[in-house]
Parts: structure tokens; C-alpha cells; sequence
């Protein structure tokens, strides 16, 4: 019999990566965690132009990017949603990542889940998923209001409310947003349950930019929630693009 | 507030199909779950040849198909290894379908889950969620005796363990196979722990023969264990090719 290697569900890796975010928003340093992305080096300019619109459009974590060359392709880091997570557990939030999912928009408000992968029970990252399933229409929801985005749920327990509310603050000072709903205690967050004398948060996906890249027509490969970088070595999109 | 739509999770659709079940193995009669797959009409014949290769190499579920046409298209309805539950479930067996995922086999012997989704945990099935990331090589399994093909876990507690082989007899006198795995009490099955004095059964995907399809360069759409086909109205894939 040969040595079995385990599954790796979704959760333990996303655990690992929070575990090692050493961002400090207030001070600008540390690492935070990423999606990877690659583009034909010829196709990196028009993909950072719509990295910057949907930025723009407050459907992304951050406007914070690293592009290093690789032969004929751009790598390109980007802030994954998850990046939040750590920063909530580091300040002793015992937030728990439930699943990845799309998310229906109408009229800018976000209303509900479609369609959810939970990332304990799943060895490919729900994000992975639900891009290459195409279920989404960041561009439509970005032009009309109206559309479908990726996006996640998290949950804490109630009583770390106002420490997430008071990080969530710093976070966004620091250019670090996306919170799409953050629920009462006990309430649904965008159809979907939390446990009892629990909050949930529900965070844009960091990947809607390649989404939003992929349909208008350029190829790119991405790895979600794949790397940490150093928030130093990151570029503003404005002195990018 | 609109009226929310809850999220169906794959467990639920599962359920609903397993529940409806008529066929019984020996007067070859009733109902079966069955894989729907759309090619062009111009392409049925190879589709047929390649899908009797897979049959013929024991990496389906049953050699019957029902093909229909649909304007330029040929519609094939194939079994899905679901059945063999909804028959376990029609015998009395409280019989779980736990997950699909990618499994390993080394010179014909399957050796290990690579990759798994929980049906309880997703709103997309598993098996369209694996085909669509390419992860499978049933092909080169054929030629080589190694690669990894689709297949699921089904866990039942031990008790029923006797039922369960015998109505594994009775499926397999009919044509329907596909067993890779049933564990002994409380031990893994390819890699994966079952619960306390249960069996884990492993099944080959039905959707294998859409695998090695796509990988002969073949354009076809599927969706799985997405509706019930009478097996009177079913064929021999010996008699369509």
C-alpha cells in the first residue's frame, strides 16, 4: 500500500495564509495575502485598465497591486478578501471562513447568494469554481447596476461585533474595503444563515477584477488565494495604469 | 425586500432524484438517474465510439444510453452511478452520498481521492464543478492502466452491509457496475474516513465517458444527475454503434 497523501480541503489552506498575515493597516507593512494572476506581458496594460474600473467600482479589496515580468507573461498579485480574515483573527477575532460564492446584485444593492461552495468540504478553491463555471457578469453590474459578483460569508461570534466594526474602520482608511453586509446578530447574511449568537460578514471576492478581465475577452490564468505579499512591495492602480 | 430564493444545495437535488428511483434490476424495469449530454448531431457517431471504449473498460455505470435529437443536436441521456444508491435506498439501506471527486489509479487499481466536493456543501455538483478544471485523464487510464477518472463516496452504516452486496449483485447481473471500492467497517475507503461503524462505497462517475470525450476534442455540454430516464426506453450501446 502506498502512502496516502490526505485531501486538502479549501479551509485549511485559507487557515494557513491567515495564520501568517502579519498586515498592519495603520502602519502599512506587513504581508497580506493574494491571488495570482498571469497575462500575456502585451495584454498587461488594457487588463490593469479594467483591474482599475472595477477597483474603481468598489467591487475589489484594494487598489493595491505587485507586477513582476515572467518571460512573456505579467504576474500580477492582487488583495484576496481573506487578507481581512487574518487581519480580524490577529486582533483576536475568532472569524471563521464559511464559503465562496456569487452574489446577485440589483440596483447596486446586494441581495442575495446564488449559488455557494463551502470551503471546509471542498479541495478547490470555490472561487476556482465559480469562475470557470462563468457564472458571473461583473462588467453587466458595473454598466447597470444589475449583475452577478463573486464574493464570500464569514462568521464570529456576536459578541466581537464592535472589535470587527472598529477593524473593518482601520481597514478602510488604509484603502482596504469590500464589505458587502455585515449582519445583525442571529440574521441572515444575503439569504444565508449564521449560527446562533453569530454575526456574518459577507466580503467581495478579490478575484471579481479577473472576472471582469476574463469577460472582456483576455485571458488570464488565476490562482485564488494563492500567495502573501509584502503590502511595501505594492503599487497603488493609479501609478500603474 | 424581494422574497429570497434559498440556495439548493447538490445533497437536495440528489435526494429529490434518489426518491424517485423505480428501477429494479431484475425485470429491467422503472426509472434510473441519468447524465444529459448534448453534441452536434454530426459528431453523435464518434461521441458513441468513444463512449463504448469507456464502457467497455468498466468506467461507467450501465452500457445503456437513450439518444434523442434536438434540431442539430443528438441529446444523450446516460446512467449516473446515483442510481445505484436510489435502488440501495428503495431496498431499505440508509445510504448517504457523501461527495464526488478525482480519483488515482495506479495500473488499474484505484488507489486514492485526489480531489473531493461534499454534495451537502455545494450548489454546484461536483462532477460538472471536476470536468470543468480538467483535472481527469480517462483516456490515458484506458491506455496506460493509470490516470485519474471521476468517481464518488457513499457511506452506509455496517449493518447494511450484507443488503448492500447483494443488491450490488443484483445491479451488476443487470449491467450496472462501476463498484471501485466497499470498504470494511469504520476503514477508509481511497483514502477517505468513513463515520463510526460505517461502510464507505465508492463508485465509478457516470460522467467518465464525457470526460473522455472532451479529451478526444469533442464539444460536449453536460449536466449531471439531472433527470430520470425509464431504462425500457434505454439502448445497448452495442446496438447504436
Amino acid at each position: 500500500m502506498v502512502g496516502l497523501k490526505p485531501l486538502v480541503f479549501s479551509l485549511s489552506r485559507i487557515e494557513n495564509l491567515m495564520h501568517q498575515v502579519s498586515f498592519d493597516p495603520r502602519r502599512m507593512e506587513g504581508e497580506i495575502i493574494t491571488n495570482t494572476s498571469l497575462v500575456d506581458l502585451k495584454m498587461l496594460d488594457p487588463t490593469l485598465r479594467i483591474f482599475r474600473d472595477v477597483i474603481e467600482s468598489g467591487l475589489a479589496v484594494s487598489p493595491y497591486l505587485k507586477v513582476e515580468t515572467l518571460g512573456t507573461k505579467a504576474k500580477i498579485m492582487s488583495a484576496c478578501s481573506i487578507t481581512i480574515s487574518g487581519v480580524l483573527l490577529k486582533a483576536g477575532v475568532p472569524i471563521r471562513p464559511r464559503g465562496g460564492g456569487v452574489i446577485e446584485v440589483i440596483d447596486r444593492e446586494p441581495v442575495r447568494f446564488t449559488d455557494m461552495l463551502m470551503y471546509w468540504a471542498t479541495t478547490i478553491d470555490p472561487i476556482d469554481v465559480l469562475i470557470s463555471q462563468e457564472l458571473t457578469s461583473v462588467v453587466e453590474m458595473m454598466e447597470t447596476g444589475s449583475g452577478r459578483i463573486l464574493g464570500n460569508l464569514q462568521e464570529a461570534p456576536m459578541i466581537a461585533a464592535e472589535r470587527i466594526e472598529e477593524r473593518l474602520d482601520l481597514l478602510a482608511e488604509a484603502g482596504f474595503s469590500g464589505v458587502l453586509d455585515l449582519g445583525d446578530p442571529n440574521m441572515n447574511v444575503l439569504g444565508v444563515s449564521v449560527e446562533r449568537d453569530h454575526v456574518g460578514l459577507s466580503l467581495v471576492g478579490g478575484t471579481n477584477i479577473v472576472a471582469a478581465a476574463m469577460s472582456h475577452g483576455i485571458r488570464i490564468e488565476t490562482e485564488s488565494i494563492s500567495s502573501l505579499t509584502k503590502i511595501q512591495e505594492m503599487t497603488h492602480i493609479e501609478d500603474l495604469v
